[in-house]
């Protein structure tokens, strides 16, 4: 079953570089060595400071797979530092 | 520039069912319909009543012609009888 996930990112203020630079470099790690994940895209929001993934993997093997990885925790953990707040995470399930 | 988009509905208790019915042949007519639309993908939230469409357009000149299309008009309008309040949309440009 398609899993799907939607996560909304506050930035500080005046931190959007930085976080951009460790962002685009752990979509472009999970686009290299998940194969189970169907997509992974990092988008800028019309809101001041406001970064959303948007997230697909062919099962919750691969959720899990994404999460386990190596560089889903270094780079999450450097992006930690340019957020203000935790992420808002959206877990779905794939309808059609 | 791809565009994507997050419309987050919530649908009245009880009428899942009619909403799903409805929100999967307009993902199937944008399919079939759109060559400018990347995704077009209807998810269900672990949160009751709560559905997320996942949108991608390779540019605005698809979004628009996404929101003019007649399915989107008509279906859009069968979907509203069913929705708990206006959708919380969030459009964003994609970085990577």
């Amino acid at each position: 079953m398609t899993r799907a996930t939607v996560a909304t990112i506050k930035v500080k203020p005046g931190q959007e570089a930085q976080f951009e630079a460790v962002a685009l470099k752990l979509a472009a790690a999970v686009n290299a060595n998940e194969p189970g994940c169907l997509l992974y895209t990092l988008n800028k929001g019309e809101e001041a400071s406001t970064y959303v993934f948007m997230e697909r993997y062919k099962d919750e093997d691969a959720v899990k797979a994404h999460r386990a990885s190596d560089h889903f925790r270094t780079l999450g953990r450097e992006m930690g530092a340019f957020m203000d707040g935790p992420p808002a995470v959206l877990r779905m399930t794939e309808l059609g």
